[in-house]
């Protein structure tokens, strides 16, 4: 069926059984739990889809959680849809943008748009019950500063509870947020469809 | 209530109004739609995370989709008890992995878990009713030449159906696959909490 000679059959179960000794060695280090400052950013793809997966996670075990939107105003996605209709009750849902900077065109609306879903987060946070908190797209907000990372970074060092996970999303996260991250990615870009005229396309951007 | 003045604000709405404009008339050159070839690598988090992000958002606009885990067996995780549980009529579910390879240290269980996943992922890809198939962590398979590479990339280039987006997740993703993506992700760790001694944590990573 395959072309795996008994004597290679044997080399390979000898050598991963000892790759297995070793890491269930190390893995046995790792027996931390801890609520996790996660931030996903980078040019590429997928930092606001793999928070949602997250959120996906919670839910499906039954843990609460919540998610603030600091850039998306009110256009629908499939994401919020799926949440408002089916997970409401564990899952808050807040879009609280106004849309991209060269949609409102109005710096005094972002700010203050950035401002009230900050305050909003904080509360999230706050809240004992509720174990994940995704910021999607507040590194945007950081970035322009329309909100301050060091007022951000001073609240989650100083203010998180202990076991709560809060995952922030978007380009350009500044130095001091990822220096207190525990988790931080970048997404790098390698290929984008754009680039052939393929426009965002539902089920895969929204 | 901030600290914008009319100046600025009036600048601002100017330099974002001809954003707008730039980005409009590029925008209106994206037009196209297609089956994406989706390809998420690299060493950092978020790869299958993302990958079922966008199963979400397939399941929430009532898209059919279905998913294949190479290489996980039969632990249970989040995402497949949300989607077994609550939406199995829209999408397929198959765990066809055997463990890691230091796991199941079985080289020819493993080629034969390899190559019966690979057959119905592509039954799944012909399935005219199935928007998007997603191959979670078929990049180690062929990176360890279970399955092989050039079978993949054929089959893609010559079979797949022109509106399925099929997407490919697993570190060391292999030079031909990125050739023929449509978009590809390099998930690139900037921190990783197993540094610290925290071990993977229900809700984040399963």
């Amino acid at each position: 069926m395959t072309d795996v000679t008994p004597e290679e059959a044997e080399r390979h179960a000898k050598k991963m059984a000892k790759k297995k000794a070793a890491r269930d060695k190390i893995m046995a280090t790792k027996d931390g739990e801890k609520g996790l400052i996660i931030v996903n950013t980078g040019p590429g793809k997928g930092k606001s889809s793999a928070g949602f997966g997250m959120i996906f996670r919670h839910i499906a075990h039954g843990m609460p959680c919540a998610v603030v939107q600091f850039i998306k105003g009110n256009t629908q996605t499939g994401e919020r849809m799926l949440i408002e209709e089916n997970f409401s009750k564990l899952c808050q849902f807040h879009t609280m943008g106004e849309g991209f900077t060269w949609e409102t065109q109005d710096k005094e609306r972002d700010i203050a748009a950035a401002k009230r879903a900050w305050e909003k987060a904080k509360e999230l946070i706050l809240d004992p019950e509720i174990s994940m908190v995704l910021l999607d797209e507040i590194n945007i907000a950081m970035r322009y500063d329309y909100i301050d990372v060091e007022d951000v970074v001073a609240f989650l060092r100083d203010h998180k509870p202990e076991m709560t996970h809060v995952v922030l999303t978007g380009r350009n996260a500044k130095e001091p947020l990822l220096e207190i991250s525990d988790l931080a990615t970048e997404m790098g870009q390698i290929k984008h469809p754009f680039r052939a005229g393929i426009k965002a396309q539902k089920g895969v951007e929204f």
